[in-house]
């Protein structure tokens, strides 16, 4: 620590300016702490507003998690609100400061700490800045949008965009009783999942009653007869809602940094080190509008997340205060409640390793949440991905119950760089109303292994179109399960007669065989191996597959 | 693997044998493998055996697992119900059976697992032995004590035992309406989590109407005009009740190995390396009834739980089949639900730490299961324990919601030899409805880590009694917070008057400062470190202190 009192400007005072002021003052009383925060609210919950706008959340005022005047008597700090940070000089180490109250003056500073955060998208399409498209990342973007509802008792609205905060509206909204229409540019919602847990959470969303449409372009919204008309690319279909929710994503929200010298990437995102410093002395940056580095490949990425940024402002609080704690990355572990349902991801997912060219297999198990001769078990679908030595690349989960702690499993797994062989290991609390002697984590682990190390090869639904003529499709399951469903060109044996019948396959070719999640499969396919088959098993089972194809 | 079929004698049905069983069939499809089962059922769930007496699981038949029919039919098994081991030869690779239907019949091995599991322990005292006094292990323990109840509609039932079983016995005895008492010899319950976190489970028991007698030491049961009388060796009261259950613990049952020249324990646990051999060529063992490695501290422990059962009896199955993988040990994670409460631990516990001598610091935080804005939030008392480096040794946890989820992350943290550093660095799954930016486990991490790096020191509530008169003992809580109660002798300056009141203070003494649950604590005790004062933060605060004084 420095002998004369140091001032520290913080900007943006919401999860990462909140947490960096907090932590900066217990670790040095004397500094005198300013925090700039352009909106006239800090430290508000922001993840939470979704849930205000239906009411889950009643009180308004639970939002605020700290007030400016609370926070400034426990923490002696100088906090200004509705001022905006609009310029930067490193040089004259200063400020400028737009100001609400006291209009534009300038500050001087010794050490700069930059929390701006991002701002959602606004495309450059006709109709975006019509007085009904909404955006939500602030208080008063809540407040609008309750304001249209309760004044203006709309039918209908629209989402646009069906990311997290897409999605959260789009329950929200149904909630309250709205027609609600989400509206996806891509094939599926939710990017950081792949399709087949994606596919759980737009079924859900189907029959809670949001009508999804996926692969929707928008082109333009013009009002007409006091409706809003939304026109897509394709299909040449127009769609009439009341309101429209703009949801396609956020930007940092850096213009600001424009001629201050501070190195940013094209997006826009600031560039910091290890300790949060930027290229310019004394600056630091922290939370949405920064670059951090992907844990798992060391690639450079972006995630506007709550967590991180709040570990951030805590690591350049310790780097002002002349202590040295690094932020070694982001792994984007992610969750999100859909109705009755929680998908949550953590490290890496196919789209992503594809695109890296990272080779990988995955693993998709159906078990249930906690013991099924308990009350109350759910079925999850959990994904995992694992290199050819086994380390662990990213997990996906998508159920009822216990899909929030199976991904903070997978995800500190992740953060040890682990490997399928440490989820076989793994001991968790295990009675039955929470788990099965083997957890869904370990269950993963070992069917995972069990590829890794040769003892039987899968196959993902997605393969099936690549599936040689020549070989058999062998269904595994009872008569009845059969009966009620099976993939097209399907064989039928049950697994326990499989023994018996086994004369009835054809052994020059190889057997793709299936059940409903995957295990009997295995079993059968070990039978088939021993009997000198070649086979392959359906990962995820016919389960996955009526997923994939409803 | 062998090129003759190989014959596999597994010795116990349940857990770790009929996992062992399943695993070794999948692997070698020629082996004869011959499964003798002692009791009527294989595979039965014997973790749910308590919440079938309260009738929580309705169907009896779905405690029955597996049943032999169906296992013999997928996995092409020879199973022997009713066939209990008696004897090993491993001279001649022989053992002999005690079966119902034959008779006594030796059988050959080539390679023999023994998965004997534990039996209660009963004592040598008076009345052990009376037709009332019962125990819980197997279904026709459990459907005596439902013949028991159903047959004589007795009031009041007596547990004997604060263990696992005892406490979940009481539970599902008192949800049927019948008054109990638990008796538990030592001064609390649970003895795998310490007093800091197991008086939260007996406030529970008690809140609910179970009469818990602690530091009562059973000496005899007598039956006295139809009720029975349990004396105890202190206090002089005697106990009257309509029947026992007796679950003071388990010992291996081992006995039948006595001329085997298998190594055991002083206690009979099978000694095994970590491919789960025995010291005799081609005898495994597994389950309830081995000694294995504690994974925190490498000493020989033993823990009658179902999780290591399994893995275990897929380990030892591997090696049967000519792989290699191996049981790396065991952290003693566990967990239960006591009615609205859940308990978790894994690793070590203070009484252990205590016992090998083992330097620790402890943090005990008591956050909220999820965003405290979002409905249904509930605090948790989340404890961690950790050595001079910060390397984790245990955690436990106590609360209503989400208790199993940061154990696990907790033991996977521990798995991985994490450290409180590795703590605050996971990147745990957030949304409102599940956690806050800053999940439990971070903020113990964060906790821990203020500690370690000497920002703040703490006292525990145990400590009080050894504080140096001449310190100041500060309440920093809220006048009204004050008023309702408070720790004798404590001077009241609430958090935010701190600064301008310091002058109130002696300099020359220790201040040792408390708050509700630590956090303001901290946020004072730095404040006065800043102005020259010696502090000591109370970690879990006055709710911590309540808890304990109750």
């Amino acid at each position: 620590m420095t002998n004369h009192p140091q001032k520290v400007l913080i900007v943006g005072g919401v999860a990462g300016g909140a947490s960096a002021a907090a932590r900066l003052r217990r670790l040095d009383e004397q500094a005198h702490i300013v925090l700039f925060e352009r909106g006239p609210y800090i430290s508000f919950a922001n993840c939470g507003l979704p849930y205000h706008i239906s009411e889950t959340i009643q009180d308004r005022g639970k939002l605020l998690v700290q007030t400016p005047e609370a926070m400034t008597q426990r923490f002696n700090l100088d906090i200004r609100i509705e001022s905006e940070v609009v310029a930067i000089d490193p040089e004259r180490k200063m400020v400028t400061v737009n100001s609400r109250e006291r209009g534009q003056y300038e500050e001087s500073y010794d050490q700069l700490l930059l929390s701006p955060g991002a701002k959602p998208i606004r495309p450059a399409l006709p109709g975006m800045d019509h007085e009904r498209v909404f955006t939500l990342r602030s208080i008063p973007d809540m407040d609008r949008i309750k304001e249209q509802i309760q004044a203006h008792r709309p039918q209908h609205a629209t989402i646009i965009g069906g990311g997290f905060i897409g999605v959260e509206m789009a329950e929200n909204l149904r909630e309250i009783g709205l027609d609600v229409a989400l509206i996806e540019a891509g094939p599926h919602i939710l990017a950081p999942f792949d399709a087949d847990v994606s596919v759980w959470i737009e079924h859900e969303l189907q029959q809670k009653g949001v009508h999804l449409l996926a692969e929707h372009r928008l082109t333009a919204i013009a009002e007409q007869a006091d409706k809003l008309q939304l026109s897509f690319e394709h299909p040449n279909q127009p769609l009439e809602t009341d309101f429209v929710i703009l949801a396609i994503g956020v930007q940092p929200d850096t213009a600001f940094l424009a001629d201050s010298g501070i190195e940013r990437t094209d997006r826009g995102h600031i560039i910091v080190d290890e300790q949060c410093r930027t290229n310019v002395a004394d600056i630091y940056a922290v939370g949405d509008a920064i670059q951090v580095a992907d844990k798992v490949n060391g690639h450079a990425t972006a995630v506007p997340l709550a967590g991180p940024a709040n570990k951030q402002g805590r690591i350049a609080a310790d780097q002002i205060a002349g202590l040295s704690t690094t932020y070694t990355g982001t792994q984007g572990t992610a969750i999100i409640k859909v109705f009755d349902l929680t998908a949550a991801c953590t490290g890496m997912n196919e789209k992503a390793l594809k695109q890296q060219n990272i080779p990988y297999q995955k693993v998709i198990v159906h078990p249930l949440s906690h013991a099924g001769y308990y009350p109350g078990a759910s079925a999850m679908t959990l994904k995992i991905l694992f290199d050819e030595q086994g380390k662990l690349l990213g997990g996906q989960a998508v159920g009822k119950d216990g899909v929030d702690k199976r991904i903070d499993v997978l995800a500190t797994a992740i953060h040890f760089k682990g490997s399928i062989n440490d989820l076989t290991e793994l001991e968790l609390s295990y009675a039955p109303p929470y788990s099965s002697a083997k957890d869904p984590v370990n269950m993963a682990g070992y069917a995972a292994e069990n590829i890794r190390t040769g003892k039987t090869r899968v196959f993902a639904v997605e393969d099936l179109s690549t599936r040689d003529e020549q070989s058999v499709l062998l269904d595994v399951r009872t008569k009845k399960e059969f009966e009620q469903g099976h993939i097209p060109g399907s064989v039928h044996i049950p697994v326990d007669e499989l023994r018996d019948r086994i004369n009835e396959l054809p052994t020059e070719t190889e057997i793709w065989v299936y059940c409903q999640v995957g295990i009997r499969g295995y079993t059968a396919s070990r039978i088939l191996e021993q009997h000198g088959y070649e086979t392959r098993n359906l990962t995820g089972g016919y389960k996955s597959y009526a997923a994939m194809n409803r």
